[in-house]
């Protein structure tokens, strides 16, 4: 029996090996440095802004441990032996990933609430919905990703993507009101942002679908989604974090003009 | 078949191996130092300069998570037999150096136009030119360098070559233009920071050929790879970041004087 979240992987060429173990390396750094940029940032940008520039902080945070875990899984199931990559007998463990989704997802898309600054009686209501729907998507996931029985991944597979289907409807239709009263250059900002969400999430279900297309367990499979989740990752988090980053200075240096006082926070970045 | 950037290096003898360990690890508190210095010195400076102190933190703190890295992987590589170090059969990872410049180097040209202060205008198509450059740079120099075919090598080096002096071309002239309107103190220190970017950058090209020039593999030329980009680092990052943040401090300087106010130094940090 095969669990697609724990796994003795196939043994790779160099470059194969190498290609995943220098990208979640990479992946380490990219979430310590951007922590350190959103935990530093947060004082750049007015008050209402500061907590959604904090989860974003956390969220990169979360994801650093858990690349680091995912590091030494990788690194721990191989050993190169006369110029191939065999396997050691040890798991590779890949729940890691949903492990860090469980805690980051719900904060993510808290964070993209935040720095729209809606007014409580609106945030509130979309919020509980949002972490809800998401906490569902990811719980209903689990039990399909550890089964190798087609038809438990498929139903549970889809059940999930109906939570999955109505938070991107949620963010699609709110983040597309909310342009209508924002200035300028936080639509063309806020655009992006929703393009970045579809871009990035659009890759799980993809992974999730590989096993069912029978390409679950070659060498070329498990680094193509290895790659890419963690390209994915890169995407939702440390970049989405700098455009969310980027509408809080933006929206702050419009509140400024708006209040009458000249900019309070005036850099260029 | 070689692969440049994760091979068996060379046996050493004691002098050379730990001329290149204690450089390595002199890099790692350069990179700590700096890092402290940097994210408690960001008070320091004007609120139109703290984006670009706090990059230089960032770079300096991706830096350091590489070279702990990269000492460790030359620690594993090595040991000591007979008065002789020969090597373990563990590979060298030199890919850590290339995984920092794809974060850093974008990073590293956002800090030096953060820090000239230019209107919104000037400052973002030339970011955006400078970032895709850097990353199409890097991008373009890794199939070259993990290749052992000459041909391959020179096409590649040839192809990033292009963007590479696309951005010093960029930053000659974006820095010389900025000159004519800097106060004389800022002049002198962003000629030097036009003739580090020159001096530092040029040690990567140099690294790059030397397999071509037929001495890569050899005692001499592995330490001299190392200790030369360990050099080049500690000038492009820490001692770059110097630079940056004396040219914050005088503008912040003038700007105060300008205003007729005083130092307008946020108690933020």
């Amino acid at each position: 029996m095969v669990n697609y979240l724990a796994y003795i992987p196939p043994s790779l060429s160099p470059t194969q090996f190498n290609l995943v173990y220098n990208a979640l390396s990479l992946c380490i750094a990219a979430m310590i440095g951007a922590a350190l940029f959103f935990f530093n940032a947060k004082s750049l940008v007015g008050d209402k802004y500061k907590p959604a520039i904090l989860i974003s902080g956390v969220v990169v945070s979360i994801a650093a441990y858990h690349y680091f875990r995912i590091f030494n899984s990788w690194d721990a199931a191989y050993t190169l032996k006369e110029g191939v990559y065999l396997t050691t007998g040890e798991v590779f463990n890949d729940a890691y990933r949903y492990a860090d989704w469980i805690l980051t997802v719900p904060l993510l898309l808290t964070e993209a609430v935040a720095v729209l600054a809606l007014s409580k009686e609106l945030a509130k209501p979309l919020l509980i919905k949002l972490v809800l729907a998401s906490v569902l998507m990811i719980a209903t996931g689990y039990p399909g990703e550890i089964s190798d029985n087609v038809i438990t991944r498929i139903v549970w597979g889809t059940i999930s993507t109906i939570p999955f289907a109505y938070i991107l409807y949620l963010l699609w239709i709110q983040l597309g009101k909310s342009l209508e009263n924002q200035p300028e250059q936080v639509k063309t900002l806020i655009t992006q942002m929703r393009l970045l969400l579809l871009l990035s999430w659009g890759v799980y279900p993809i992974a999730y679908l590989l096993p069912e297309l029978g390409i679950f367990g070659s060498p070329a499979a498990t680094v193509g989604i290895q790659i890419g989740y963690t390209i994915a990752d890169i995407l939702a988090k440390p970049i989405f974090g700098l455009l969310v980053y980027s509408i809080a200075k933006v929206k702050t240096q419009v509140d400024a003009t708006e209040a009458g006082v000249g900019l309070p926070i005036s850099s260029e970045n």
